[in-house]
């Protein structure tokens, strides 16, 4: 079989309360992206704004905007002047009192190739999610562009090998995390190390068990707990690229903003398929019990 | 919350086609185990015998045996008369004709705790497993034994996130996989390196997606290919146990046998699920399709 490479991007930065600057710097990562030849880019995890989920205010869902709405416009006009596929990712207003955690895919010729709602919400303290987002409705279902089937999850999505199962099965070429995921400043240096690697074996692990590749970004930098109940949040960056068997291909920095280009073999997930098919052995004859809360 | 430690084992060594020496090697871990205050120790997958399954010869069935046998009553009387809880490996003869890879918990009063039939068959060159074993027909039960209750799964089955995910929502302790893996040796390193990572990186995963602690135990060694169509495989040990949050507690050699003795904090998993409650956020209302083989 004969390389088929993908060049992909991942813009990694800091966020500020400008929501101009935020986008400014997401868009400068994008045409950076597409100048050293990218074809795909990611962006972070509500990249328009600070991680607001810090706490529970009713002023902060002004933050939310419509799909289509002014962010895929913008987005998809880079993504045609650019030629190049966008993954984005919004807090979108549904309705009035209904919002989402939602990920956009902007096709090359700057229309809307679907989007996700993230389907997993977290709460705990500093991650207030379940205030602001409904969980999805959409389901695991991955996005046809011209780059491939993209099967875009959502930070807490990441923990739950279901999601990546479900994408993976319904024919995903690649795993896309846009997250926004840090540590809290009081926990000493052996949590904060458990919890980042943690989290990179978890989605490491999604392209072993699927033979796929996965593709997460994270954002840099601290964020303050606007209610000073907290240290607030110090974000971890280490996005990075796994290949189909979890190896890393391309592993970002854990302070500075980055724009992380790096070639996916796209015909490589056929051989690790064919040594490793896993596929082919699950017994799903036995399963039944996984739609359960528990098994009790 | 107070530390409940569990003192555990893994015996990883290498094998020979003399059946008596193997078993006093597994036997000789095991005492000098609970020497050392182990409670609990797992043996390698089918620790009795070489790996036979580089090749499909139906004399090899002569290896088999029945559950209770041999085996579990010598198991037994050890266990007992070292008060030590045991899992082990067998190659099971259930019937003429009918056979599985089959791990066996012994509980410290020498009986027989429980046994599970390994559930997902792998069948690759120099692994032809699908000849000698039948999956699995007891499911993914956990064993009540009086050092927690295990999830005892057998080598294919830890690259699949389900049975992980099915044995922690029953109630699993701990998930234990006993395991022969190893490398090709006609493969360049690249790819050796890459195999064993991915091989920890599921298995940690299974611990940090369910919090609870993994033991996983192989065997170390070359074991030539009676056939000489290949070069045989080079099992690559690296038996370890990993924490709640995937952390690696205890990690044994690549090429020397081994027994490794390690403390696991029983409380630490109600902490980490405290913090990361993923079984509080499951989907299991799009969950369904984990059930079919493929959704197309």
């Amino acid at each position: 079989m004969s390389n088929n490479n993908l060049k992909v991007a991942l813009i990694q930065h800091s966020n500020s309360g400008n929501l101009e600057e935020n986008f400014e710097k997401s868009i400068a990562g994008i045409k950076e992206a597409a100048q050293q030849g990218a074809k795909l880019v990611v962006l972070q995890e509500l990249h328009r704004s600070l991680y607001f989920c810090q706490t529970e205010e009713t002023d902060l869902f002004d933050l939310a905007e419509t799909i289509p709405g002014p962010s895929t416009t913008a987005l998809g006009e880079l993504a045609k002047q650019l030629n190049i596929v966008i993954v984005a990712s919004l807090f979108e207003k549904r309705a009035t009192g209904l919002y989402h955690n939602t990920a956009v895919v902007i096709e090359s010729n700057g229309t809307l190739a679907g989007k996700y709602r993230k389907m997993h919400i977290p709460d705990d303290p500093g991650f207030y999610e379940k205030f602001y987002f409904t969980p999805g409705d959409l389901g695991f279902e991955p996005i046809q562009t011209s780059v491939g089937k993209l099967g875009v999850l959502v930070c807490w999505d990441q923990w739950f090998p279901e999601g990546a199962r479900l994408m993976a099965m319904a024919g995903a070429e690649l795993l896309i995390y846009p997250t926004a995921i840090g540590w809290d400043p009081r926990d000493d240096k052996e949590e904060q190390v458990r919890q980042r690697d943690a989290w990179m074996i978890a989605q490491r692990a999604h392209a072993v068990s699927n033979g796929v590749p996965v593709i997460s970004v994270n954002r840099v930098g601290h964020e303050s707990d606007p209610s000073n109940q907290s240290d607030g949040i110090l974000f971890w960056g280490n996005s990075f690229v796994a290949g189909p068997q979890g190896e890393l291909l391309a592993h970002g920095s854990e302070e500075n903003e980055q724009v992380l280009v790096v070639d996916i073999d796209q015909n490589r997930s056929e051989s690790v398929r064919r040594i490793w098919p896993y596929f082919r052995d699950r017994r799903i004859d036995h399963y039944q019990d996984l739609c359960k809360i528990y098994r009790d």
